[in-house]
């Protein structure tokens, strides 16, 4: 269909390359930006282009980073003797916009999955038993998932963290807060019973 | 919250800019900017950069064009005896993709709405007059919405070209194909029995 002049059926055709935009949104969106005022469409374009250059991972947590630190590493007011491990940047973000963390990261990039030829090289175990062995932490917060994987990951991390002297602390599953019982899947609910406590 | 890096919180926030998409979708943007090959993110940014020193208005119909003329007006298959008058580019988009069209466009830009303050002087409405007046055009189809403003606009068209020896005539209003009967609110349906046709 070449009802667009070419210039803005590249944009339509990149813009339809991003996950969730199909077609018709990426037409909306650059009728947008053909609308819009000429400086926020170049402060879009600038901000993607420096993307890749000005990102990189943290040395320490391996979280997203514009320094050799993140600025959780670099915040003299975090606990350096909590580590909570995570999947993903994602999920660290998930973790710290709950507010009630005050330690420092440790992100995988990733779950074990040996379906999937995903093995524990294949992530940061390696760097965080490194961090552990130094010495300095008290506590390891296994925050992975609760999916197979997630659960597969923490056990593994579990058992090569046993030989270090640090508590190791897996993150409660169970009910969501807000969430109808009736809605609540079988899986949830059995350990969500199993890690009843008294009030 | 300041959680992601700076180049990050940049991305988001001018995507979050964009229309329907909201924060979460922007973040979700980000992060698959950021894992997505550097060439990816260069040609969009390069494509968004662009679009509008590139894109210009058709200086005979008004489409959106990258050149003096657009692709539609430089193509000598389209019948240059037929105008189909609308709105917006995005509603002259709709009319080729349907197919059912082989004339020129006349795109002009708004529809009057004097409660708004858009007036006649205010839309491509002289520009459409000149080129019925040039001669050469055997009908012009006033392919407004069926809006208040669309139903104004095409009649004061209507009015205004009166005087000369074309046909004008205006897109058939009625049921939507597809549309069950019980779910076409009561103005289309009127429409559509006073518009009825022998079968």
């Amino acid at each position: 269909m070449n009802v667009y002049p070419a210039p803005l059926n590249r944009l339509i055709k990149n813009l339809s390359r991003l996950p969730g935009i199909g077609e018709k949104t990426a037409e909306r969106l650059a009728m947008h930006l053909l609308r819009a005022p000429q400086a926020e469409g170049m402060e879009l374009a600038s901000s993607i282009g420096e993307l890749k250059q000005k990102i990189r991972f943290c040395s320490r947590c391996f979280a997203l980073s514009d320094a050799e630190l993140c600025g959780i590493c670099r915040d003299p007011s975090r606990d350096p003797g909590v580590l909570c491990v995570v999947e993903s940047p994602a999920d660290m973000v998930a973790v710290e916009k709950s507010g009630a963390y005050t330690g420092l990261y440790h992100v995988l990039h990733g779950l074990l999955s040996p379906m999937d030829g995903i093995d524990p090289e294949d992530l940061r175990i390696q760097e965080l038993l490194v961090r552990v062995e130094k010495g300095g932490i008290r506590e390891v917060i296994l925050a992975t998932g609760t999916s197979l994987e997630g659960e597969a990951t923490a056990s593994y991390l579990s058992e090569n963290l046993s030989k270090y002297p640090v508590n190791i602390t897996r993150i409660a599953a169970g009910v969501p807060m807000g969430g109808d019982l009736k809605y609540v899947d079988q899986v949830t609910l059995k350990k969500a019973m199993e890690a009843r406590h008294a009030v």
